[in-house]
């Protein structure tokens, strides 16, 4: 038997902590000792998560009663990690957070996004951000991980090799997610309750998203970043389509180019962009359970501007899958490993 | 202007009281003067039915500031309206029910479905069942009414006429409901969270039903009746299936006859068994916001096993539709007053 | 019994022809006569349409056999209703074209946005675009209605009061249609195929809609205009996302009184912005079957940028609603005759 | 690496064959070498099945093209696999048909239900029922593989121990199956245009359904059994309850013990009865992509009615993984080589 390393997962009756503990049973170099739940605590995880019956054995356990893990992943609701983190990294050598507590590395920035202060803002330097596409390097060997938020990724892998390269002007860029509903979360409420959901499609952040402030310290360049988010009757997923604009004398060529050159060996991301059939674009319908992230544009030479599009599984590429294969980088592992779901079709 | 009645419904934030709202205030006789709600009291009515916007600039009051009307409709969950009858009877000449509080007769049945003594037994005398196709001449200047509950309606309008006229054996009768999300209500609950369910099939009452205590009341005859529900992704709409036996000798043309003879200038009931296309037999999917049984059948003649389909919407036949037809034959008015609406298609 | 005016209705079998018939038959002063399908002439219009099963015994019948009548929709692919006109115009005086045909005024856009010549050019002039809000005056008495195209109306009712008042700025408004599949229409294709449909969200126009056009023509100054269309699960209703630039000085105010001094009479306009609740903005799983187009918006101070939201239902306020109040002002008839459904909800 | 055997799909732009190929991809012992298509030759695989992007680069070939090959995987539709048996036969040693073809093993029985003459009624006897839990031993080397029917197996794998160890009576079972839309295949139809499939809940066999014949001849005893088919908006698949009935002093323990005895130690069989929560019984919602069959049941002791409960993906354990189950056995290989996902939650 290879290497294994013992993970800890805090959090784990949510849907991100239950994704990642579905990832890890799969893993070859991941052995999952803990998951905690305060409210499911002492109920087998496959009460809560039951498409792990007869997968794992594992109970829930309370957050008190952890124990030394060589990993510990924390899934829990934004601001309670960064409280936390002293007893947490006491635990274990590499930390992995799914919240936004530990994303943002300008804590005044963070005042202005959620509102408060930041509970330890003297430890935001050791976080790497958890996206492989960008930070690869600096992934090598992290011992902090700080998973990138769902629809920023989805905006970040779309613009990023663009806006590096120069391929896009420095002028408003206008995105627009659809959602799934398991981005809200695993708790019920009134804008969750089906009859008022199945059918709607429901702007439910206009303006104001929080994820512009991460996104924007991801990408480079100065520009105005304005992000749309909108819910879906789908449970999983999220297709972005960013509207930006290309410099005169620019074409389709130009955004292959870039896109090729600065992901061309990149393990999950795809680019789709075929001239017939009915999948001609990325499309979430076919990622669920994946860790892709489907990338694909058109422009209307007419007025210089592209619409690009990029597609993923929040709950993977969005979440969990995104900091598997930062912890794979991490150890050194192949950068693949327990992430080799292909998806279905039909789905 | 034609004669009008004054309505008051309480209860009305919820999805049955809402729909009765929404066709009240379509019906020419009738006048809503209040709807009441404890939680939304001091909120418009269209915050908590936003298709009632423009519609009505009616406020939720609190049920102890009702004031006197012609007709309370009572929408209340199960078991409050009979706990307070004498308060509501006191408020209006003519009480509807749209709860399972008045619908049995035989307050020792009552006991064994609901586990708990009828709160007012001796009133239970005075209502009449709200089911026009087999009371309508009881209904005829009513002032109790008790309408019959969905899954109920669905399965005693498909077996009605072959029970009375004895097209069917006294054998098992088997129906299974597949039933949409509204059904459960309006309170938001870890079931009905969309993530949870959107995708689900899921049998959650396989034996055991309530409804079957009311189906046996109301049909003729003694055999045994086997009720599953089983939730589907729609949000409204109830489709039955009931598998029945033929005697020897007996045929398709039985079948037809028997309903064609007690049904034969039904209003809201179709026959639908077409031989071609791809809407043969009933479905839900043609009667949201509408009033209609569609009925259908087919027959194993090698078994004598009989396929009865029935299709209804659970909020408007199952419910409030059923509850203003009932109205409108207590009142004297045309049966279909306010029940006009033909459905969607597509849909 | 009042003035009634005949009605046949020509390519009957498509779903937007489907719409006007169902909205005909409950109109007070339509009495609708022929209904043509060359596929399906001699079968009942009920079995294609089978939400109308006992609302109608008309049949199908071959368009060659059409008779005359007062009014003639026109439900034909698009450029078939252009290349017959003369004999179309043969058979009744008012003429209604839900098709594309005769929407744009100048034979040049035409070519341009259809790829070929305008098959009647001469006769462009003749046709009243058929948006009521806009148009009012010139649709009473009008013979020749050219019905605005579904996403057209959902893109020009969100933005024509703010540009006629001039509250945003002549710079780039980038607009997302989400859109339901009965907007492809009644033809089974590889697009529509259930299983590669259902659980999709499809970039089926990222740039290049041709409903650019439509919008341009009716919109007051000038200014870039980019349409995007993405397919949903829904099967009606289109969402649309407006971005667009308000001057420095404005604010929220000066949006809303715009669209109150320009709608505020309005029938079938609904401003819907709600400070709390779960139905804040305009949804169209609430306006199915309805006339209704909601607007609401939301302004990002900062940067100047304002989500203008616009939802309708494609087949009603989108098509044969939209005819059909246009008819009804062109008769000089109440505007919302027939138009009265309020929606469903829960939908 | 380890021993590889080499597969040639015939008709692989179906679900069937696509999803085989997708779980062949995966599997460490077998290598896909042609894939056939007559409509799409030249087309690489991906096309059609657009979730297999960046896993292969295989193209479509006429079957014509067709090469030797370990094993042969017959995908085609019902009646042509029979027809051109000994065209495969020359191909390859090892031969599984996912088709109807050679299921059955009384050609009289094959010409009642399928309306003809079987094409090679001698070869009947060569081929093994697809099913491992029933057919492990006969499984073990052997070279004809026939593939389950999908409703079939939901049938029988909850039936199986009950006969077997009589718990059942041999009384009228009644089997209603829910069945996504992916088991009407791949080709767009009226019936599956998603306007008017997506809200539908649609009888579409509501007595004499093909497997029966199937089920009966692979269950002990002789009973009457009825299959209904019902259509849901799901894509992928069935949730079959079964209404049968237990002998006097038999209960719930008898139940467990059978489907315990039986079922025991098999790797794709769960029994799944949870006395709370939300996740009680099989639902096809977590099956999506696994080859599980989940089975539940619940007892009504006041009729000697069970309900038994089976959910599987119509797919997987359905078709193309109940054969590679097969195939494995077959090989001698871990059972569970390429069908170890898990599957989602929520999904």
């Amino acid at each position: 038997m290879s290497e294994q390393k013992t993970v800890a997962i805090v959090g784990g009756s949510g849907y991100a902590g239950g994704e990642f503990l579905r990832l890890a049973l799969g893993h070859p170099h991941l052995k999952v000792t803990q998951v905690t739940s305060e409210r499911s605590a002492g109920l087998p995880v496959s009460m809560v998560h039951p498409n792990l019956r007869g997968r794992t054995n594992l109970k829930f356990v309370k957050a008190a009663a952890l124990e030394d893990a060589d990993i510990v992943v924390l899934a829990l609701p934004h601001g309670s990690a960064a409280k936390r983190i002293a007893e947490f990294e006491a635990r274990g050598r590499v930390i992995v957070d799914l919240s936004a507590d530990f994303r943002l590395k300008d804590p005044d920035i963070y005042r202005t996004v959620y509102g408060e202060d930041h509970p330890a803002p003297d430890k935001l330097g050791d976080w790497v951000y958890g996206n492989p596409e960008l930070h690869r390097d600096a992934l090598r060997g992290a011992t902090r991980i700080a998973c990138a938020g769902c629809f920023a990724t989805s905006v970040i892998l779309a613009l990023y090799p663009l806006l590096k390269l120069g391929v896009l002007l420095p002028k408003d860029i206008i995105a627009t997610g659809l959602v799934g509903s398991s981005a809200a979360g695993a708790s019920a409420s009134d804008s969750s309750h089906h009859p008022e959901r199945a059918g709607s499609l429901r702007v439910y952040k206009p303006v104001g998203h929080r994820h512009t402030a991460e996104a924007q310290q991801e990408l480079p360049g100065h520009f105005p970043l304005h992000l749309t988010a909108i819910s879906t009757p789908r449970v999983r997923g999220i297709l972005t389509t960013a509207h930006a604009w290309i410099p005169d004398g620019y074409s389709d060529r130009d955004v292959w180019s870039a896109y090729r050159e600065v992901y061309g060996s990149e393990p999950f991301i795809r680019i789709v962009k075929v001239a017939k059939g009915i999948h001609r674009y990325p499309d979430p319908m076919l990622l669920d359970g994946t860790n892709y992230c489907d990338l694909g544009f058109e422009m209307d030479m007419d007025t210089g501007r592209v619409v690009l599009m990029s597609a993923i599984d929040n709950l993977v590429k969005g979440t969990a899958g995104h900091a598997l294969q930062s912890l794979n980088i991490a150890h050194d592992w192949e950068e693949t490993l327990g992430l080799e779901f292909a998806g279905l079709h039909p789905a």
